[in-house]
């Protein structure tokens, strides 16, 4: 394995929310249009291709939407996940029963189409942070119910995560912060001491500063991981002079794809951006079928 | 009740959406900083802000995610559900146990501000065909597992929704055709007759069609709700002077907000934007947290 | 596709409710007895068959009963769903394991004893009804839980459905039209114009009348679906003559499969019939094994 | 607590089965008439009778029902669980909110109706057996999904319940004998002793016989409970006679209510009777709903 | 079949809980160890071993644990189920995808390490027991969410189950009694019949006594079962010759595996032991894996 | 907040598992031996009290499993979460409706024991350690479907957590580095790259170790968590002196409690005891239940 290890998100999660999802397209009995419509026994052939270009995320996700309505329609990858298509670019050969291929279609496009979209916005900002150390990662700003899967496409499009949630890992903020009793001097401090004596060694501490007086404070702290909130290029730089290394630092707030180079040439180690999985725009795919005789 | 009926979720549908999204967050053991750093006493104040301007949805659901955590909470409307708010626009004010406003805080903001981009971008494109008697409508693009919420954001911006799945109204599409056998001579009006067939007399049935050859055989099968699909404006101004008000005729495919009006000036009466759910941009919306002593 | 299209259930929602009964029957630790006496090599073949005449529904709730005990049984249908049969007719043979055939006998022959009790009940409301226009068509009185699989059998019996729940069409009743406040002429013109409003152009209305007075007040408000709510056949004819064709009409109320000839020669469209799912009597069903040498 | 101990389904195992009920009517988004055309202060009072004469079974569902909509709903139980109505009984009253309460209506009603129609019938045999000693009871033969419910129902019309599933006693049946290999002499003394042998000292066995040399084989294998399989009165009367109360002997086999007082005077301890649960009509139950000023 | 019978748990049943395991050790997103360092192709071979002499349970759990992440693990049973390992003996054999392989590894070794734990426990006070006619039994004492495995762990180990929860059996104790109002005379006969006449003739009845009087009146009540509750060898010795094999005797309190022997010598019937499933050790074993090349 | 942060684990994540594991104990219709015998209006006392001197864990869980039977039971916390407790130690003191009291019991007492038996264990390796830098921390071993109940009681005994699974953190061991393929010079530097370059910065790496090279190349690849395996006290020592404070140390593998000051008094940072999860046993906990009159 080598830093280019692809991405995987294990079949035994992928499995319930993909059926979730067919699910709820299907509602009560499933799809009524086709039923009535298309005979049980036709076949067909179907190509799933971009109609922009974009990096392919979800193929697992559009896939198992497929197999999971039918397990014997063939459903192949033409491209491999994480790949980068033009419009045109052909994604899935489908063959085999025209009902549950029609029937999945909606669900595997919705997947590949959110998924690619996330992905296709976090191999923008990567590429735009090309040439410097820091690397793309995303924030705990995802659609509900979906987190897992967005991050997942963040990796996809060669970001990181962040944490998965409020469990995981620890982030100490200004409203921690203002929340704890007592004299603030040495707020930063106690806190972080706090934060040690509860949590194992296994469990990674962050601390969020908004400026560079409490950026000193963490350092001297002890902190290893810092996030320096909604600073401007040239606060972020004093910040990684300041540092000199002694932690890795974290840009984060208000950042998109579009700035993500700027900020990176301050030496920041990590960019964080939520607007990867809250705002991205879906990638256009589609799904023609034809029959097959 | 009158057209300005308030759009509603039931909370028996609403809650296990808002619970699973808490537990997304908690992952297995919950705010381990929060816990680490702040005593299970302690309370505070928070003002939920909007921090660009927009319409509010998804109110319901992020006062539960609050009230989830502690019923105790107070947890206060300032704005109605649909309300216009501006930067800075205050939503809710949140008082009580801190520990739960923290742990919640993540949950509420993501529902809050993914439901309220919805709505806003459904609310640009009401605004745009007001004055004729187009209304606005989503799709079956959605994000997989949100769809109910995502639709209903829809309406409260004044939108109105499409099928909500494959089996609650039939739409017969080309892909539909194109997999029957048999002479294509009147394949429109047979397959409108299998529809009428399956389907009970409360089930809606609809045809797409790509030109306005098919059109005339649409209403000629006695169709009363047609898609035309991807048409140009020219080609929709035909399709309704032919349609007559026979059928209720819907615009769909590639329409954006922007081009709402032009669209709905062509005197359709559907139009339907994919748009409005698979690449809305978030609407920023935060958390002002204070102790409250 | 035509007419005669079987009524399908995908197997995506069927699976759950057959793993769910035979998780019923199985409670803690499944088949006890089974499992003391017979060897778990034993082999053995089985008929499933029908004790008295009747339409057969449920033969793949009853086959994947055996399938999901164990998927190397034999589960061979003998007749299609929705086939007549006479007392002593085979359904399915069955071969393989003996304790997966035990294990899995109640639970397929409650499903199968069920559903054709329902099917064969529609199946003589059908009958009754042949040579008139007349459809006959479930109600939303079903057991619990069971509401997916009950109106599938009244579309094995030939029937259709109506709605399938309080969200996928409009039923505009007296209790609703008694909740509203204001004026009470014109009341059900206000009624489904506030209707309209609300519900997209995918969604059926229907509107309930107890009389001709209030037939003539919903043709007027541009119904075109109407309940005639416990008419008699006197009154049943006035309104298909007054209605002439402007609207589906739909006759409801305390009728039984056996009033159904009689109701329908009124000219009305639908005959909307509760007993068909609430009171059928199950048909007689079993399962005759032998073992296998 | 004495003989006539209430029948009771703990809440904690009741609410999920409404719950489900009342989401498979909700659907995706609810009662979308009541919310287009009710407010949602508007507030009313209605009264759940019952339509023809009864014992009522199933208030707790139906209460549950109103309940789990709007906790603030007034419900007031004006009988008790297994009451003796007359049509015209007034069985709940409800008061509150009029969206909530048209909600529930149909999910309360259908499980009042089906749970109402198996007490009746069961109250039905009991009221036949008067007198002897014998016991009315059912079997498995219940709606997959709802054989607690319908179990409970059995309890509330009189009855005792036997067996809940294939894992909580041992029936020993002709299929088990026929499908161990061996001599077929003392079959079913091995059987009893294999049985005995596998089972714990809390788990009740009873040996199924289709004759009386069966029987006599049975009682000197030490069977306590004895199941006589489809025998008529005389072969009954003989089995009491041979048994001389060395076992409890129970008479199954397509017994109807009606045949109940006959089979009981033979001096048989229980008499099982599938159709209790399998094909008893529902009663007819309704909700008569005013406005509240 | 024969007393030898191999207790089995159905695949129905134990797939859920062992699919949960592994989703409870894959949390978000699986095996982020394994995903980063070992290629997607890599192939190994594997010795699941016992590190201690015991009697291995739950094999089908543990191999069900590596099937569910890859059905295409070769995956071999080398001893059976209940089997007697000394230290190092081979229990399974895997080979296939290496990252199936480790990322399933602690969820097979945490079933089988308890499992086996419980099993040896109960096998070494079966043991104890040899000669005298005392079965072995378990109590309710097991761990939240696993008693039906644990259970059948004890069953594996040569014991029987007692009730298997609060519904299945009735065993009337001291706290029941003491809840009953009214005279105490006859305070066990009123109890029995009162138990009798809710349940039906297919539910076991227990009734716990403390002393030898208590025991006299269960006796002249009828009870059939009886459990002597915290008696010494002593007491129990009276208890089986006032007894003189009426009724089933189950000595339980406090008595653990060393000292099973001597009270089975007094005769009693059934030695219930809570420290089976409370307080057993688990089993050490492990799994040896190598690349495969 | 300070470093005697009580432990907690949210009611959103604790209720599910307390509710199932009542339904576990409820079966199908819950308890029937109470409901037969004991009125529901009759009231109780009851006592929870310690049987032996142990550390209390489970207090919220064990009142729990009371309040969700019946939310007016009044449950009152004696003693607080992690107090010590000795023999005949008052826990709890419950007052209300008897029959959710005694339904309640079992599962109450069997979170509490088992719970508090895990508390205590970790408790005594605690205190062994007492007066070294060393915390005491669990394993992945752990009973399945109860883990982070489990590592709780770990962290109420004074102890600290390790991962929760496979996913929150990595931990590269023997066999990873085995499976990879290539030379074997610089194994671990390779293998830590690798880690560092898929994992985002809030993911914590582990280094296992099963000798003094292996620990000198993990320092050098840079390691700052090096768990050090199976290894004696002399080579401990010799690891500590290696290591000056580079990496934070932990000793694993066949280490009890009475082990641990050995152990801690090398200078280890961390010991993790599998045992305190996987071998506790229960502690000793009962029920006392009077009438209220």
């Amino acid at each position: 394995m080598s830093r280019s290890a692809t991405p995987t998100l294990p079949r035994l999660l992928l499995e319930p929310v993909v059926r979730n999802a067919l699910k709820e397209d299907f509602g009560r009995i499933g799809d009524i249009t086709t039923n009535a419509l298309v005979s049980p026994d036709a076949t067909a052939r179907a190509r799933l291709v971009a109609r922009e270009s974009g990096i392919i995320a979800g193929m697992d996700a559009a896939m198992l939407a497929f197999q999971l309505l039918d397990a014997d329609l063939s459903v192949e990858a033409v491209c491999v996940e994480g790949a980068a298509v033009d419009a045109g670019g052909l994604v899935l050969r489908i063959e085999g029963n025209a009902r549950a291929m029609l029937a999945a279609e909606r669900t595997a496009l919705d997947f590949l189409a959110r998924l690619s979209g996330i992905a296709t916005a976090t191999a923008r900002a990567v590429e735009a942070v090309k040439g410097t150390g820091a690397r793309i990662s995303c924030t705990r700003k995802t659609t509900p119910g979906l987190r897992v899967l967005e991050k997942y496409a963040v990796r996809v499009g060669g970001g990181v995560n962040h944490r998965f949630g409020l469990d995981d890992a620890i982030l100490i903020k200004d409203n921690h912060l203002a929340l704890r009793s007592g004299d603030k001097n040495g707020a930063i401090a106690s806190a972080v001491r706090d934060a040690q004596a509860a949590a194992g060694h296994m469990v990674a501490i962050e601390v969020e500063v908004d400026g560079l007086e409490q950026l000193e404070e963490a350092l001297q702290a002890g902190a290893t991981k810092i996030l320096l909130d909604n600073m401007d290029v040239e606060e972020l730089k004093r910040a990684v002079e300041i540092t000199r290394s002694r932690a890795i630092l974290e840009a984060s707030g208000g950042i998109n794809p579009a700035r993500a180079g700027e900020v990176a040439r301050t030496g920041v180690d990590v960019i964080s951006i939520g607007a990867l999985t809250h705002s991205s725009s879906a990638l256009d795919v589609s799904l023609d079928v034809e029959p097959q005789r």
